[in-house]
């Protein structure tokens, strides 16, 4: 019997009306002969109301042991209401908590992170006939202490329970129907993938792609679950996140994503000296500012350019730090750009295929548009534009690579 | 070091207001120096709005497993902010589920009853100089399915509390400052009573008083738990239930208690043999009827009239069961009344004390208050009449026998 872990967010069960959606397609799946996972998000609004009750009491930075008390009641309440809507239907289903079904964590709260999974009890319901219904986002540490994974936490719930129970298929259900070349509101042509390998699926979560949480990108990877990303709402075989590759047939570059989170920051003129990186960055982590690319020019003079980019909301912060700093150092100027986005061409065929990075500045530069960073991983090219070119730089990427062509099409092209 | 269990119900802790000002008073009462366990009921509309949704699925009968699971999500809301206000404050604060605490209940959802409760933790909790904030109204079977105790249920895990880890006072904290000798919207001379026994407690609950729940009061004395009530708004003393009686001084009669929520059921002319009123009783408790007063009158003729009290919510559910009841015996006219009403006089005193009875039949038919219905028990006599002289009848027998006076002033004219 084939073993299938779903995983509905927020927005597919933010009312009674979508839950009892749900539970229609949770059945129709145990119906097919499946034995059915189903985790579960806090029905949508729902977290940031308990959150806006614990911002009342301990501020704006609410923390803590009890934050995680008070959050994961969010995820219980979905829990009851969809194993209430399967029961309804006449099928068989039990809700478990995160305590119950012992995910166990560690004890950072939250943000905790999945140490151990007991699967027997998770097996036991299933053979017993049951769906079972799990709060996704929450745990429990090894003291009994309620956890949460942080924020968009259940989808890493749903790929370590595939793991645990060696699930055939771990499916995510969300707004959209699977992974796109590129983000349809700004490129009409962009075209749903059938299926992308995990490393390409990480880059383009940590890129900015909202489809799915990293986390459980990395989980799945990690512990090699298939991963599918389908519509909540609509029919439609969604895309499929494997290892199998077939450089054969993988065109250059599957996606273009993008990032509008970022902002830049600069010291110009510091001492080019070993260690004066460190001496910049180290700051500006002890503050809990999480550094993306990194770029050091080549110095002159004795002295060197140092260049950054922060999330956006951290900005002026990391600047009132680099301010510090530079009087430490004894000199450089500071400049800052909240204005900028992050473009990037990711795909595993690039591995192979020279010439992609220079395909992709050319592309850039006959549309006038220019490149202030540029960093480059095994699968992926970024570079930092201005935020007003971003619409521009991705149509012209997309069309440059050919991505609204399907795969073969493509291939006879560069055949040809 | 002193222990006490403190309740607040959802009124209490109906804003983050208010939980704040709980707060306040529970680091007081820690800061004289005593060891504290709060427990909390989810803050008020919360149950009634989770209730909705579940109704929303499952209909207006909502219940079983998963209801439970939804429900106690109300109070764990409550444990969580409690302790951070309270954390806010300096107080050491940790908050625990019903299940974190290992209240051990059967596993009857919806109305489960507490079976064991392991003090350990508690103890363990409250040793390193934690108040130990609990959520109400949950517990946990022992296959570690959540349960809850019913409605009300935050009284009845405070006592609880309270006996298995020998406190040494628990307080409950309403919106009444204390228990008084009738209710003072009806007889504005009514007075705060500064100690009540058990089974004059127990006896007002069963009659409709609703400041503490009766399951509460029933546990209280059996493990012998000395109950305060207090108000959670204002200071004061409020009311303390013992066992201690202390006859000398009890006056004959400590409060008057009423229930307008019954409603009279009779069959008149129905077979006078052995066995009549089981067929008569069986088929409503068969319906979960729960039946209050019953009274059976001397036959004439071979015929007999039997009357009894239901909640006034089951009157025509109860009519339709007489019915086919009346069919099955042959014979009988069936009559019901959902316009009545039950007063009683409550008092230790009266064991000792003659002619209690007749002063308060004397005192009705003075005021051409006529009675249907008499039950009595050692410490209690009820009649009910109709609904429309209920305040007149509560106002009599107050006067009558003279508890607007302070206990020591009574006595004095008892005696005089």
């Amino acid at each position: 019997m084939t073993l299938i872990v779903q995983k509905y967010g927020g927005t597919s069960v933010g009312t009674v009306e979508r839950i009892e959606l749900v539970a229609d397609k949770v059945f129709a799946a145990q119906k097919q002969g499946h034995q059915i996972v189903v985790v579960v998000s806090a029905m949508s609004g729902e977290t940031n109301r308990l959150m806006a009750l614990a911002n009342d009491i301990q501020g704006e930075f609410a923390h803590g042991r009890e934050l995680d008390v008070l959050l994961s009641t969010g995820e219980q309440v979905t829990i009851a209401l969809l194993s209430m809507a399967l029961q309804k239907r006449g099928c068989a289903a039990i809700s478990s908590t995160g305590a119950q079904l012992n995910i166990l964590t560690d004890n950072k709260h939250n943000k905790a992170r999945i140490q151990n999974i007991d699967a027997d009890r998770l097996k036991r319901l299933l053979d017993a006939g049951n769906v079972v219904v799990v709060a996704g986002f929450q745990g429990v540490d090894d003291e009994g202490n309620i956890t949460t994974l942080g924020r968009g936490g259940s989808d890493t719930t749903a790929v370590a329970l595939a793991a645990a129970a060696k699930a055939d298929e771990c499916q995510i259900y969300t707004d959209v129907d699977g992974v796109y070349t590129t983000d349809p509101r700004i490129e009409p042509n962009a075209r749903r993938l059938n299926r992308i390998t995990f490393e390409e699926m990480l880059e383009m979560a940590s890129l900015g792609s909202k489809v799915l949480q990293i986390r459980a990108v990395e989980f799945a990877g990690k512990y090699d679950v298939p991963l599918r990303v389908l519509s909540s709402f609509e029919e439609g075989p969604g895309t499929l996140i494997t290892y199998e590759e077939d450089s054969m047939e993988d065109p250059f570059i599957s996606a273009i994503a993008f990032n509008r989170d970022e902002a830049q920051l600069t010291i110009k003129g510091v001492p080019d000296q070993p260690g004066v990186a460190a001496q910049i960055l180290s700051p500006i982590s002890a503050e809990n500012i999480e550094v993306d690319m990194i770029v050091q020019n080549v110095g002159s003079d004795g002295n060197t350019d140092f260049t950054f980019t922060v999330h956006r909301n951290d900005h002026n912060k990391a600047l009132k730090v680099l301010e510090n700093t530079v009087k430490k150092l004894g000199g450089g100027q500071i400049g800052g750009d909240p204005n900028i986005v992050k473009l990037s061409i990711v795909g595993v065929g690039m591995r192979s295929h020279a010439g992609i990075a220079s395909r992709m500045f050319t592309a850039l530069a006959d549309e006038k548009i220019n490149i202030k960073m540029i960093s480059t991983s095994e699968i992926k090219i970024s570079v930092v534009i201005e935020e007003k070119y971003l619409e521009l730089g991705v149509r012209t990427l997309h069309e440059v690579f050919e991505l609204d062509k399907a795969k073969a099409e493509r291939n006879q092209a560069a055949s040809a």
